[in-house]
């Protein structure tokens, strides 16, 4: 099995799904038509296979050290990304008659509540919209309700590039679920604040199809009888994900992420790469005398995508034209915030971003 | 790329996840670290790229020419697997306060009527339980709700090894669903006679995680208000499948595989293919003397699981060590048949069933 290092990889700065870690890549790659001598594919493989048991085990496994949970809290490989989380959230979580807190700070968190509005009562219990999503609320500004069934916000908000430096805090007795679908492992995290958190997979755990899904296992009782099967948390639990066929192919790349991260020093070096990535663009634009502008406020600002614009569209688009033809890929920003945007997950190298950051400086240069 | 010919392959008869067509296991291989020259996996790209969008516009397109569909029906590729479907059949469906009709052929029918009942009414319109379900019920036999709405059935049973050689027949303006997962696109279907028909990807379509659905628009119009964004069929549809993230490498995967389909002559040719292998194991049976007792009633026999005792348990555990030594793999019987089952989908290549009714008479021959 050879890999042709002479295959062209761009600079992936896309919002998701996004960069993998080329190793992944590679050894997926090198098992794609024999897995661990099992003379198949894991595609082909039954889920109820000793070696597909021991795929998703060790995914587990490696979470769980990653994340330092503790026999607490459940660990669930779902599907329908975090849209089907929003739904699912309140149908497990919220009892009958029941509210649940939502803080809005972007695109996604609005997507949350809209889709728990549908089957129950809610509140809003702060929102930054008023500035265009610029920031994430302060605990200050927060309207939170005492007996609410959950609070719910997002922590890293990919459209609009903030997130939260310390989550919010909800009141005693109320869990705190977060939607961590694009930052989740970048950092460290103290798992046991949260009721519950999940993920959709594309943009710092794997490909697209595979949702996490992190519970404490109390509030697995809350979850009502006559659910749909694939809605149920419990019975998700019960059966180990295994209830039907999970998306065993997508749980495999998402074992080795997992595994990429251990061995390369566990999410504190994570973060710490995190940061020193993000420092280099932030400083691009702090540094550019007003040329580019971000469009996070300082003390809301995302390690994860960064956002910012240029003085008028045609500039933007210059940057993006030139910035594709030099080889570094997916900078447009979400068409709600416009401008640019670099998502710079886990996976996406240093390399990328110093590439990006020089070019930067060049192109403010050429267009000074 | 050099795909290395020293890979050892075993002969792969699971029921799903299930053996794929080793051509495209090389093309996913190849492209693994670039997609068409894209410089990025296809994990990695934007499901709102225009190379995404070619890859799942030609999956659709492919899925049509192969199934003849026309405009009346649209292709949805979901997520959550066939139990997710048999929630969704019911909520799109079946209006508040209506009834559905189901036929109960085996374990998975069973198990769409229970995730039915959940959420509304239904009835059993036939079932062939009593014989353990070694056949599929007769139309004949069924009791049929003419204001039903919607009939549905199973048109193979995995477990049990049955197939329906001639659909049921609803009454007039009662919509026809099929649960086709292990049996879709191994032989031609006129699909103007089904309202709706679904099928996970893990046995006949690609790798687990996708769901395929094919339904008839006007049908579209019964989704009622309120539903989860991802369990909303008519949502779905508007987006194109792309209300959120879909499976994206999944969905790519399924397209290699409709386009290996497509190559190697369409579904008239598949039914040809697959016939042959099905004769082949049946022959060994029934030419057996009694040795392999086949499960199914020869008239409702599957071309895609053949299920088989032999006279103990014994001789069956000896069967199973000695198949797999010899590269025969997957063949354990579901626990609640028990026995042995080969499961020979359309990617099944003749060369492993031959390979498998040669082991078959020699196992006889050693044993008899």
């Amino acid at each position: 099995m050879t890999t042709t290092t002479a295959v062209k990889r761009v600079h992936n700065f896309g919002a998701g799904p996004a960069v993998l870690p080329l190793g992944v890549l590679e050894r997926v790659q090198a098992e794609m038509l024999d897995h661990a001598g099992t003379g198949m594919s894991v595609m082909e493989m039954s889920h109820r296979s000793a070696a597909f048991e021991a795929i998703i085990q060790r995914a587990e496994a490696d979470l769980r050290t990653l994340l330092g949970l503790g026999a607490e809290h459940a660990v669930l490989f779902l599907q329908g990304g975090a849209s089907l989380q929003f739904a699912m959230v309140p149908a497990n979580l919220r009892p009958e008659g029941a509210s649940a807190d939502y803080v809005l700070s972007g695109h996604w968190s609005k997507a949350a509540l809209k889709e728990a509005e549908k089957s129950g009562r809610v509140r809003v219990a702060g929102s930054s919209e008023a500035s265009r999503f610029d920031r994430v609320p302060a605990q200050s500004e927060l309207d939170l309700d005492p007996e609410a069934a959950y609070l719910h916000f997002t922590s890293n908000n990919t459209i609009y590039g903030t997130q939260w430096a310390i989550d919010p805090e909800p009141p005693a007795r109320v869990p705190l679920v977060c939607d961590a679908s694009s930052d989740i492992l970048s950092r460290p995290m103290d798992v046991a604040r949260y009721g519950l958190i999940y993920a959709g997979a594309q943009k710092n755990l794997g490909p697209a199809g595979v949702a996490l899904v992190v519970v404490r296992r109390d509030l697995l009782e809350r979850t009502p009888g006559g659910l749909p099967a694939l809605l149920d948390y419990r019975l998700m639990a019960e059966h180990k994900s295994l209830y039907n066929t999970p998306p065993t192919f997508g749980i495999y790349v998402v074992g080795l992420v997992l595994q990429w991260l251990l061995e390369s020093g566990g999410l504190a070096e994570a973060a710490r790469r995190n940061e020193a990535k993000a420092a280099l663009l932030y400083q691009a634009i702090d540094g550019s005398g007003g040329f580019y502008r971000g469009h996070a406020q300082p003390g809301s600002r995302s390690r994860m995508n960064v956002t910012f614009r240029l003085q008028t569209e045609e500039l933007e688009k210059a940057f993006l034209k030139q910035a594709q033809a030099a080889g570094l890929d997916g900078l447009k920003g979400h068409r709600s915030v416009g401008g640019l945007r670099a998502s710079i997950y886990n996976a996406c190298p240093l390399e990328s971003v110093r590439a990006l950051a020089a070019f930067m400086r060049d192109f403010q240069k050429r267009s000074g």
